[in-house]
């Protein structure tokens, strides 16, 4: 008996250079899932205009960084096919459909949304396109960036994606594809499968710190590339905060506090015992 | 010196067979602006979906009536193009570039939608996709409804269209379309003129009567069509309201309370003033 693959569709936006957290966070995930799964990857660019319309110069380059990190970690584009969004018209049309198929209302209540707006608060204010009287946000976004769930219920459901691997917060998003796919189905016929969202990023590396103890993130400046040399991702760790408390060598360390114990214990297992060992020896 | 002809962008929702008003408030226009303007008439087919989105059914065969009549009543396809907008990827493909760059305040301010919501309230509510708190009614549109003006910008600018005849109630509309054409050359460079709305549809003609002297309108079903036989025109004229002080043939009547002279002085200009003698006289 044969059994199809699941199909699943994921994405990410175009901001560069990845990182490890970005690897560890979702990229490590979908290597995982090739051969297990029909896998889709998505070059999400189209929803870079979202937040950032007026700095869209680097979108290309980003993008060509990104899909370097994507092929080096392993992804093979033969098996799973990656693709550029706005290269491919019908996710535009499709959103231009689905955008019939759901109240504004429902979107104004996505909770994603209202957080974004209340982190974004200050910038669109500074930015707002036309003189807004009212102040609590929402009506300061774009029209498109309330729209965001529409257009991930158009990249989904034009692959007929079944499973979309998300982080927690992006479950709201995942229903209102599901309820687009719904209804859309009960008015012109079973086109669209329902897809379920998958929460990965769970494991206690989801949040990986940087050498600082921060979580790894770009605004933050503590990241280490998938592309950093040797030399410099060595520099990087080098200075990474372990435990304050191990002052001297032969102090007692606590490697449960210790950033690098941290990167140890994921991308080095097999010496993660004798590490601890010795780390806590006098 | 060779001057160009400026561009113009107008178009109609299928909704089938036109009738004289139609004709009289639109296409008429149309067919006057050959040759003195460069025309591209759209079919509207998407902009049926903002508010029958569950009675699509129709809209080719529509389409088709709708497109006879242009071609009878003297549009030349060679000279003039028409096209579907479904059919043309690149409407939806503006429309979600747009959609960055108007705030979702900014289309809910438009007052034409006020007033369709207004309309639209008891349908819209029946309907209800979803369970809506709110009640003052914008909420209960979809979120492709309140996007609109959003669509009707990609349709101008799409063609690089420098004029658009619209009914007054659809100035708002070619405003939010200037606005949008601002932001994008500000952002992205000069590409978009700044199309100008042409009130057309203004003369005394415009809102032309059905026989029974309300406005000729498909839902009151007092229409004339385009492809109506002489014979069922003939009918529908001879049943229309004169003037009702007119009982006997030789009671004095008064032209300009009655709606067959309007048709007269429209379409029957040569024998106006003989017919109007003729009517008041004894």
């Amino acid at each position: 008996m044969v059994t199809r693959k699941q199909r699943i569709l994921s994405g990410m936006r175009p901001t560069g250079r990845l990182h490890l957290g970005n690897y560890v966070g979702a990229l490590e995930n979908w290597v995982e899932m090739q051969g297990k799964y029909e896998n889709f990857h998505l070059i999400a660019d189209y929803h870079v205009l979202t937040t950032d319309v007026d700095n869209t110069g680097e979108i290309l380059a980003n993008t060509i960084e990104m899909v370097k990190d994507w092929l080096a970690a392993g992804i093979d584009p033969e098996e799973s096919p990656l693709f550029r969004q706005s290269k491919v018209k019908e996710h535009t049309e499709l959103f231009l459909i689905f955008s019939m198929l759901v109240t504004t209302a429902r979107l104004e209540r996505n909770p994603t949304l209202k957080e974004q707006v209340r982190d974004l608060s200050e910038q669109l204010r500074s930015r707002a396109f036309d003189e807004v009287e009212s102040s609590d946000g929402i009506e300061l976004i774009s029209y498109g960036h309330l729209g965001y769930p529409v257009l991930q219920a158009a990249d989904i459901l034009l692959y007929k994606g079944e499973a979309v691997p998300v982080g927690e917060d992006q479950l709201p998003h995942i229903e209102i594809t599901r309820e687009i796919a719904r209804r859309f189905n009960r008015l012109y016929g079973e086109v669209f499968p329902l897809p379920e969202g998958v929460v990965v990023n769970q494991s206690k590396f989801a949040r990986l710190p940087g050498p600082d103890g921060r979580r790894m993130s770009k605004s933050l400046g503590n990241t280490i590339y998938l592309s950093d040399t040797p030399e410099e991702t060595g520099k990087r760790i080098m200075s990474a905060v372990t435990d304050p408390q191990k002052v001297r060598r032969n102090d007692p360390g606590r490697p449960e506090i210790c950033n690098v114990f941290t990167y140890h214990q994921k991308f080095n297992p097999d010496e993660v015992e004798e590490i601890a060992r010795d780390c806590r020896s006098r």
